[in-house]
């Protein structure tokens, strides 16, 4: 598992190979390979998670549409002439459409902060538009990896935009995994308009309301949490190409950025902006660190939806049995028609991980050192993970869990029928030290709160009959 | 320190007491006490921290607004006399005067989601306010701290809203003291503005840059955090009071919720609004878990930002000696003359403990079960103590360290002169392969890149010192 | 809140002061305080949290013990003449019997290593022996706080001793409080070891056992917890002093680690020992590391088991309400006659906090550069913290409330006779495929296990009851 | 990537299937899968990660093993047939060979507490042997997953059992990587033995000591911490095996539990024990959060010897360059030649993973309750990527970085001698306050400590030549 196989198998003796080169020698590369030396250097020296790059595909094509802006840039710019452009591009247009992605063989969890990344993508594209342009893959006099593909570039400012923009589309799927959660919530809220039940706090019986009501906060918790993700998210479409190495933006000829940035726009169809300061737009990991604060509370509101559906469903017959959660695979190996609340389950778990994800994030953030950050990878990842795991999530909680659940209403109406809270109605009519008094013999005697007041000839049936409406209770009115 | 003392001095025998009463019986106070049975039950339950309420100034004054805000709406509304209004109002503006602050006993970390909060904010004002009126302490048939003080309130819009108001005010010292810190820094931008220093990725050299536009950097990531402080500041503007106990509004008189408002509005002169949904609001840890998230952003920021000042300042002579700290104690107890960069230090510290605080407020908010989070009070707790101790850290970071800073040009200039990065800028004229060579060659025998070039006659002596003015390499006409 | 206000009341003009002098220079002190001009810098320094050392007693012991058993290893190695050594050990051991704590009054998250602590504590224990020898407090040429007080020593290997002696002593107080909550529970266990109700699983019903051995189980936790956290303390009985600045134990004479060891040994009563290589000794914060991790598995643990409690006493009317917890407050300022499980939600509280603190600890601990931890003491404070919270919150939750849980049996009896979970005990009989249809049928119409086992004709009466003996299901018999 | 495709290919309507049924109805299954209906459900109810159980091989092991064992016991106490017995054994050694891995297909993310995993192997487990029976694969009435190959036997007793056996292999390996690691330091510990060198405590000059004695901080660091995973290892050597769904061993016949173990322990040859109280273990996550902690510190120890390898050999010019560690591949897409510490960034990376995943395994562990933890696939899955990722970074660490760094001596000795802290040493004969005069001089002016205390006569030339000899100042001789 943690061992990327890829190159292992492709440096089999009988393979045939060609010989790439770089600063500290020559080394053999499977002819049918695309990526070279430095790709090959990088997998040998970060065999630690067995995930190549090309798991986040978002990632892929967000190296190759920086690559294409690049590229254009430097064509028009005039440092590229249009042969060596046109073919770079090409090579990045198939990438984006989703060829060569197997390419991609570095870890996901690398040194360096991220230069294995963009130069697993310059070797790449440089090999493939050297095919393009009818030459054999390491030809590099023809076309390099460095000196044309990375042309007026850096690792430190191609690699932060491609997460960028990965980021961003990643951030879209999830933003839509939670508006369909937010649908179904609200649909169930509608459906459980009337069905009157007793509010907890503490875990204790405090007054009634209804499960329409109780429904209806979820919606709106997840609505609330999509604008603070879109908020994020808007943050992260500051990019910093063009400040090459530390943000001085040295080999990057003047008009460079704002032209990539335009050029990079247009084929993401991103709204995107070069950030005012490139020096500190490059070593900046804030926006970032942000996105997973947002992340961490989207993970906090899902968890305690979770353990709040987990815990009204709790039953069948010892629990609260409030709602029943619909049954998606037996529960249990020993016990014979036992349904647990397995996909809130899985949404808690995928919650944790969240929060855990953002102390990692936390920490590499904390740990990047004067003109850069070198962690950036684990930043990248964790967010990938905390990102995709719960668009997952969602998704099978909307699907699988709370399209489906059912209210059990006898039982919630009887709760507060025989509920020692309602007294809380009557407090502004009784005071408070007479209805604790009632309280208090309600629960000793087990005795109804109505007819220990009715007993005392504190009110009118009437008058008692009209403040215990649920509807009033509810404030349904409101 | 795990002791709150005060109670306990308070019950010895020869103290003069007044009998308390609660649902649970009687109990003697201490006659001179305004908190009464509530308050002392709750110290007793909760000796944990030894830390009263009252170490949390902004939250006194909070709590004593909320119920001035509601004995007003109250009086409005028709609920509460005059006479009885207009003690209670003025018990609450004595406390925001600074009064009465010693009676808030209850440790700041304490079961029952604000209760005991609340319940010591409602005795100390009954009491007070039964003292202004002419009645003696305890005589709760003439004013009573449930029938009256908490009229129309629950503990649960009543505390979060309290909370809400101590937190903007904390929030704002904060944004003070981070403007502050900007400044200063940007002062030092502008101070070593034409400093050339080689820049560092992954703390290796890498290309020149200046001092100043490092030091920039530091004042432009503050500035951005303090817009993103703000902006979560904002999202705490929203109250839920007029909720009761769990948002239905039960008891709380139609027009309560917004008459509330407006009146704590004017007395606190701050721009709040009424959540849309209170049962949601009620519930709801969001802005806390946002807010903790951004608090963290800034402690990120800071300790990174402290980092490289221990980094560029260490020394003085076996490091990298850039920068020099201002001396503000000795540094050891056993080194003569040492110095140590003890300012940077206990702001580290302080993130660190920042970072911790947002864990616990995470796992507090996750814990919040159906229509109430229980765990409120450890949550204010550590947002209290985020707030308060970033916000000396960074008055101590300003004053104490970045307006004192030196540079230590000779060296800064020096490290440019000598280094291999250089050869960096020649890429685009010698091409990515023989520059690598030049530099390979430059580290092995400890010569000089120019000299190098010029050996190998690949630029004029001309080119090459254009090429290589710091000026151009730091970017400064951009 | 956060100002430490005893320097800057001391600073007044009014006040009599001498004038004491260090490396940058003279500085005004009180004439009475027995700190001086580091201690006065430090405060002035860090004004951070408000909290002075003196709140942590078992670290201003620790630090008294280690000055003690210093001077006392000069004297017998002859670097201290014996009226200068006796002044010495006698202010000492004022300081461990109490008195002049209050002179402790370094913020306790301070820049420094520890330099200001081991300063205040040098100055302090200078000024009482000064004093002692008859001469007046500053007069530092008779006897000095670095020269003779903090002879052959460093902060380095001082305080880092001085806060392991603190931290076991702190350790042995939650032992005894963890070991009184097993008793409790354990109490507790053989009141309920009859009393039969349904296990449960994932919330669902399970299978049947009694409630003496679901309380079993919290003493038995309990019980390992404390094994693993005796376990951890062993590691921090290791001390370095003599190690001096980095562990080359510089300016320390031969003989010295050891024998300080071995009156430190002697003042403490711990059976110390010295680190094998003081240079790894000095820079490691591996031990506190540790430690910490176990507080936070005991935090995890005492979370669960509150959680646990909170959730069996949910009610009283609508939730499970299995036991009851004892009231040990009114639960609310609305709602009368709420009692609310507010002794099982502070220490859910402390439990947050505590794994809150782990994660500052752990951020510190990496944080670490070189030869030494320059964060050590915000690792301290956090420690403190834990322990004396986690302390606190144990005996309140076994005297306010584990003590005087009790059982609603019949509630408890009857969900069991309800079950359908009672199926998975003839699943050996019946088949999982059977007793699946089984289950599904009784869930479906509401009706009996057993009545559907008749029915159907699966078993006979009699082999049906003895398979479904309650003390059976339980296994009372193992 | 977060789509798990195995099952989804199979559900290909031009596939051949066969017709799999349970509580919830029918549905068809591939015919060439040895999963069941069971394993589809939940592929399809969990599509998070993308990554199969089959990616963490210890745990298809630790499953087969435990089936193995149970079958083995269930012959021999007469419940099980010796043809089925047999069957269902040969099955499991088949997977504990390496076979049918890629059978066990439910994603690592899962909820249900672990019972999708246990079926995945009791459906795997059974078809296999109903194959090797003679029977094709689906017929159960010949050997049913649940009754024969789960018998006496439920998930939560399986699961943790076949965890703990999957997690003690795994640290096993890390415990390898370790103690490799260590050597590689103790190796450089010794070539450097003599390296003269400063050490630095907060960053500046401190005292002098050897390049070995540092090098031989971090091996003695890791042997430490080996100790303490070994500890830590033992306490997952506690199984429940017997326990059943909640400990009450129901199900279970007399004497289960202790062969089990038996067997189990023949088959991994582990000494494995049964837990006391089989209802406590059931529940308990301690042993995990425990060993999760003991991670956390390696990862932190690790974190931080990488950023001291990192710090040392930061440069080539403008940093301390007191080491340098290999290249192993170059280091920037545009600067030549230059060369980055990506092997010990790799590793920060790692640690900052384990230190999130401890987080996430809290939050898991504290989630967990009454009878048992939900969300214990959580926990397993963190603690393989800790355990696996830790055991890769250690080996890359080991091979690729430390075996080949090398010192750079001539610039180690000349900070030695510039050195202000070499008056430290002479503290002892010139007293605090004049050894600090000379240190401020020497710091102005930019001289020599030795030179100023000849100058003013404090020291004969010989006498200081003594006390300055480096192998005193490092203390070489203890």
């Amino acid at each position: 598992m943690t061992q990327s196989t890829i190159p292992l198998e492709h440096s089999r003796a009988d393979r045939a190979c060609r010989t790439d080169h770089d600063l500290l020698g020559d080394r053999d590369v499977p002819a049918e390979a695309y990526w070279g030396v430095h790709t090959l250097r990088a997998v040998e020296n970060f065999p630690i998670t067995g995930q190549p790059l090309s798991t986040n595909g978002h990632l892929v094509r967000g190296l190759a549409a920086v690559k294409l802006a690049a590229a254009r840039t430097n064509r028009e710019l005039g440092l590229l002439d249009d042969a060596r452009g046109e073919a770079i591009e090409a090579a990045c247009r198939e990438i984006l459409a989703g060829h060569l992605v197997d390419q991609f063989v570095v870890d996901v969890i690398q040194g360096g902060a991220g230069t294995s990344s963009n130069m697993n993508a310059n070797e790449v594209i440089a090999n493939r538009a050297l095919e393009l342009l009818g030459h054999a893959k390491g030809e590099y006099t023809h076309l390099h990896p460095n000196d044309h593909v990375n042309l007026s570039q850096s690792t430190n400012d191609v690699y932060p935009t491609a997460v960028r923009v990965a980021t961003v589309a990643g951030i879209e799927d999830l933003l839509g995994a939670l508006a369909r959660l937010e649908d179904a919530f609200a649909e169930k809220a509608a459906e459980f308009r009337t069905v009157v039940k007793m509010g907890r706090t503490q875990l204790q019986d405090a007054v009634p309301m209804t499960l329409g009501q109780e429904f209806g906060t979820y919606a709106i918790t997840i609505g609330e949490d999509r604008e603070r993700l879109r908020e994020a998210s808007q943050l992260i479409h500051e990019i910093n190409l063009g400040a090459t190495a530390i943000g001085t933006g040295l080999n990057a000829p003047p008009g460079y950025a704002e032209a990539a940035c335009r050029h990079l726009g247009e084929t993401t169809g991103l709204p995107l902006v070069t950030a005012v300061d490139l020096i500190e737009a490059t070593q900046d990991m804030g926006a970032f660190v942000h996105l997973s604060g947002v992340l961490k509370r989207v993970a906090v509101k899902l968890s305690k939806i979770c353990n709040d559906l987990r815990l009204l469903a709790s039953g069948p017959r010892a629990g609260l049995a409030e709602i029943s959660l619909p049954a998606v695979q037996s529960g249990s190996s020993i016990m014979p028609g036992k349904i647990n609340p397995v996909i809130p389950e899985v949404v808690n778990q995928v919650a944790f991980e969240v929060i855990g994800n953002d102390v990692t994030i936390t920490l590499a953030a904390e740990g990047g050192q004067l003109q850069l950050n070198a962690f950036e990878p684990v930043i990248v990842h964790s967010l990938h993970k905390s990102i995709t795991h719960l668009t997952a999530a969602c998704e099978t909680l909307t699907e699988r869990c709370v399209r489906g659940i059912t209210a059990n209403e006898e039982r919630l109406r009887e709760s507060v029928e025989q509920s020692i809270g309602l007294v809380t109605a009557l407090n502004p009519y009784l005071g408070y030290a007479a209805a604790t008094s009632i309280a208090q013999e309600a629960l000793a005697s087990g005795r109804g709160v109505a007819e220990l007041v009715l007993e005392r000839g504190l009110l009118t049936a009437e008058r008692l009959e009209d403040l215990l409406r649920p509807e009033r209770l509810a404030n349904l009115s409101r």
